[in-house]
C-alpha cells in the first residue's frame, strides 16, 4: 500500500505543508517509524520524539508550530488518525462462509447464511448462530447456546449451554463465557457446590477481550449490555450486570451480584465487591477498590475508593505523615518546656 | 418445566401463604424474573425491589412480614433455593462415554470404563483418565498425566506432562496446570532458565475455575489440597501447596514455595508472596496483600495486610488525617503564643 | 533413574560427609521428601523442616553445620541444584519434527525443516514457522505472522495475524498474542471502536507464560524485547515497549504506550500506568502501581509507587497515625491548660 503525502492529506481533509509528492508506505508512532512512514503527534508529550524519528512525515493538530518534516495539520488528528488506519488496514481473508469438514457441529444446530466455522471449532446440540457469523479455530459453543448475526469469535473462545449472545459481538481469543459462578456453602465436611442454574446475556455491539472469564448466574443471568467493551483479562462473576456502553479495563474484578451502570469507566485493575450498585456515567480510577453503593457521575479513586476529591486530600496529608511526626514531637516538648515554666512560676513566687 | 407453588412449598417444606395452584416456570432474581417466575428474599437489601419485581411468587425466610405476592416461607431459605435450583435444573445431555472419532489419544494412553473424549481433545503417552471421567473439546492431557475418576475437564483446560489429578475434580475451561514455574537466574549474559522437574497435584474433590494457572514445582510438587475450591483467573505458582478446603476467590494470585493452610478464605485480587506459611482458617480479604508468615485463624486485611483490628483503627485514623493536619497547625500557633507571651514576661519585669 | 551419593557429589562437585553408597532416586523440598531423595537447604529459613524430613540426603551450603543426615556441601548450591534437576529430569519425547495428520496448516504457510505441528493445531495463511519449532494442539498461528527457530507453542496458545515471533521463544499455554489493543472513541452513539493495525513482535530468547495477553500496536508494533521473561496472566497493552532482559511477574498489567527499559524487574500484579516510561534496571515492587516516569535503577513500591525509602517512612509514620491522634488530643488539652491558667493570670493580677 502506498499513497502520495498530497492524497492521504486531501483524504483526510488536512493542510499540507511540505512536499506533496512524498509517498507514504505506512503508519508508525514517532519511535518506530522508518523512512516512508507517516507518523503523529497527537499529544504533547511526544513531540520531544520528533528529532530522532525517522518517519518521513508528520499529522499533527492545526495549532503545531513549525517542524524540520513535512506535516499534515488537522482539525482532529485523533479522528484523521483512524481514517488513516482505514488506508493502511492490511487486507484480511474474506472468512469463507463455510464449515470447514474439521469443525464439529452438531446436526441440531442451527447455522445462519454464510456462517464461517473454522476447523476444530465445535458447535453443540441445538446451539444457534446467527448470519454471517464466524467461529475461528478451537471455538466451542456449548448445546443451546445462540450467537447472533455477524459476531466474530476468535481462537479457542468458549461459549458454553444456554449462554446467549447478541449480534455484532466481537469476543477475543481464549476467553470464557458461562463456566460456573464461584459458590459454596459450609457444611461439616468442607464446601458444598452451589449450582448455578442461569445463564450469560451478552446484547448487542459488545466486545470483549481475550483471557476474558464471565460466569454464569445462580438463577437468571449474567448481564453485559449493548456497547458494553471489556478489556483482556477481567473478572465478571455470576449474576453482575454491566450496563450499556460500560468500558472495563484489564484485570478488573467485579464480584457477584453488582450493578455497574451504563456509560461508566472503569479503569485496570480495580476490584469491585459483590452486591453493591454503581449509578451511571461513574468513573472507576485504576487499580481502584469499590467497597459501596455509588451514585450516578462519581469519581472513584484509591485503595478504599472515595470520591477523587476527599481522597486527593489525604492523599496529600499522607504525604506529609512524616513530617506531621516530628512537628508534633516538637510541640510536645516545647509545651512541656511551658508547664515546667508555669510549674516553676507557682513554685519560686517570683511576686 | 413447571410445578405448581403448592408442590413446590411441600418439596421445600416450606409455609405457603397464596394462592397454591400457580404454575412455577422458572426461578430468577427479583429484577430479572417475569411471570411464573419464582423469585426469593434472602438478603434484606434486596427488599426494595420486590415492589417492582414481575415473579409471581417468592421464597422468604421464616419472620419476612405480609407481601403483595404469593409467598413461600422457609426456615432456611439458602438451602431451600438449592433444591430449587436442582428442580429447575435444565436437563444436560448425558456424556456420551466414548472416545470420539475426532479426539486424539495415544496408544499407550490408558482410559477407565465409560470416559468420554470429545472432539479435538487430546491425550499424550502414558496418560490415565479414570472412570467417567469427561474431556470436553479442545482439551490437551500430557505425557504421564494421571486424571482421576468421575473428573470433568472443561473446553480447552490444559493439563501438561505428569500432573496428577484426584477424582472428582472439575476444571473449568481455558486453565492450564503443569507450566514451568517462573524462575531465572541472572547471568552475564541475561537471565537464565531454572528448570521446572516437578509436578502438579491435585487433590480429591477439587474445583478450579476458568483461566486459571498453577505452575509446576521446581522439584516435587505444587499441591491443591483435597475440597480446595480456586474461582477464575488465580495463579498458583511453583511449589506452592493450598489446603484442604480453602477457598481462593478471582485474580488473586499465590507467589512460590508459599503455603496456604486448610479451610482458609482468600478474597479476590488478594497477594500472597512467596515462601511464607498462612495458618489453618485465615480470613484474607479482598485485595489484601499478605507479606508475612500468619498463624492460625487469622482474620487479614489491606494492601499490607495486618490483622484486622489494627488495621481497621489505622484506616479510621488516616481518614481525620487531613484534619489532623489543621489541628496540629493550630496548636502550633497557640503555643508560640503561649512562648512569646512569657518570654514578653520575662523581658518586661511584669513584677 | 538413580545415582549413587557418591556419583552426585562428584557431578556437582561438592564434597561428602556421609555414606556414599547410598541410593538417591529423586531430588525434592524437605516437606515431600521421601525415603530415597535428595532435599536441599539453600535457605535459612528452611532449616526447622530437617528434622521432620524424610529425605536420605541433603544438599548444602559451604558453611552448613553438622546434621544428622548425609550431606554434599557445594559453594554454589543453587547452581548445584541446576545440575542436580539435568540429572534427574524425566525423559521427554522427541517431538516428532512432522506435521500431523489432524493438525491444519494453509497451503501457503512456509514450514522450516523439522517442524513439528501437533494435532488441532492451525497455521493460517502465507505463515512461517522457523526450523525446529514445535506447535502442541489446539495452537493457533494467523495468516502471514512469523515464527522463528526452535520456538515451543504451549498448547492453546495463539498467535494472531502478522505477529512476528523470534528465536527461540517458549510460550506457555493458553496466552494471547495480537489481539486488539483496547481502545474507543466516545461518540453520541456510545464507544467507537479504534482500529488496531499495528502488530507483536517478540524478540529472541523471550519467555512467556500462560494465560498472557499482549495486545497488538495501533500502528506498529508492542514490542517484548530480547531476553524478556513474562509470567503467566499479565496483560501487556498495545504499543507497550519491554526492554531486553526484564523479568515482569503474574499478574501485572502494563497500560497502552508504556516504554519499560532494559534488565527491569517487575513484581507480581503490580500495575503501570500507560505513556510513561521506565528506565532500566528498575525494580518494581510486587502490587505497586507505577503512573509516572522512572529515572533508570529507581526502586519503586506501593500502592502509588515512589521511591522506596520515601515510601518506607511513610508506611513507619502511618502505622504510628492513631497514637499520634492521641498526642495530639493531648496536646491540646495542655495547651488549652496552659492558655487558661494564662489567662487567669491576666486576670486576677497576680503581680
Amino acid at each position: 500500500m502506498s499513497f502520495t503525502l498530497q492524497a492521504i492529506a486531501e483524504r483526510l481533509g488536512g493542510v499540507l505543508d511540505g512536499d506533496g509528492g512524498l509517498v507514504i508506505t505506512g503508519v508508525s508512532g514517532l519511535q518506530d517509524a522508518r523512512p516512508g512512514d507517516l507518523s503523529f503527534v497527537t499529544d504533547a508529550r511526544y513531540e520531544k520524539l520528533i528529532e530522532e524519528t525517522r518517519a518521513s512525515a508528520l499529522l499533527v493538530g492545526k495549532e503545531f508550530g513549525a517542524c524540520r518534516l513535512p506535516v499534515i495539520r488537522c482539525a482532529q488528528p485523533e479522528i484523521a488518525l483512524e481514517v488513516l488506519a482505514e488506508c493502511f488496514r492490511p487486507a484480511r481473508a474474506e472468512p469463507s462462509g463455510q464449515v470447514d469438514a474439521a469443525a464439529q457441529v452438531a446436526a441440531s444446530a442451527r447455522l445462519g447464511a454464510a456462517v464461517t466455522v473454522m476447523p476444530f471449532a465445535f458447535v453443540g446440540d441445538a446451539a444457534e448462530i446467527g448470519d454471517r457469523s464466524v467461529l475461528f479455530p478451537g471455538v466451542y459453543v456449548g448445546a443451546h447456546a445462540a450467537i447472533g448475526a455477524d459476531c466474530v469469535l476468535h481462537p479457542n473462545v468458549v461459549v458454553l449451554d444456554r449462554v446467549r449472545i447478541g449480534a455484532r459481538v466481537v469476543i477475543h481469543a481464549g476467553s470464557v463465557l458461562g463456566a460456573d459462578g464461584f459458590g459454596y456453602r459450609p457444611v461439616p465436611e468442607g464446601l458444598c457446590k452451589i449450582e448455578h442454574i442461569g445463564t450469560v446475556e451478552v446484547e448487542d455491539d459488545v466486545e470483549i477481550g481475550a483471557c476474558v472469564a464471565i460466569d454464569r448466574a445462580r438463577f437468571g443471568r449474567t448481564l453485559i449490555g449493548r456497547g458494553a467493551k471489556i478489556d483482556n483479562l477481567v473478572q465478571v462473576a455470576h449474576n453482575v450486570r454491566v450496563g450499556r456502553g460500560t468500558a472495563i479495563a484489564a484485570q478488573t474484578g467485579v464480584s457477584g451480584s453488582t450493578t455497574i451502570g451504563d456509560a461508566c469507566m472503569i479503569g485496570g485493575q480495580a476490584g469491585i465487591v459483590g452486591h453493591i450498585r454503581i449509578g451511571d456515567r461513574t468513573l472507576v480510577a485504576a487499580r481502584a477498590g469499590v467497597s459501596k453503593d455509588v451514585k450516578e457521575g462519581s469519581i472513584l479513586y484509591g485503595y478504599h475508593a472515595r470520591q477523587h476529591l476527599d481522597k486527593k486530600r489525604e492523599d496529600a496529608a499522607l504525604r506529609r505523615l512524616p513530617k506531621l511526626l516530628e512537628r508534633v514531637r516538637e510541640l510536645e516538648a516545647r509545651v512541656r518546656a511551658l508547664e515546667a515554666a508555669r510549674k516553676a512560676d507557682g513554685e519560686s513566687p517570683a511576686d
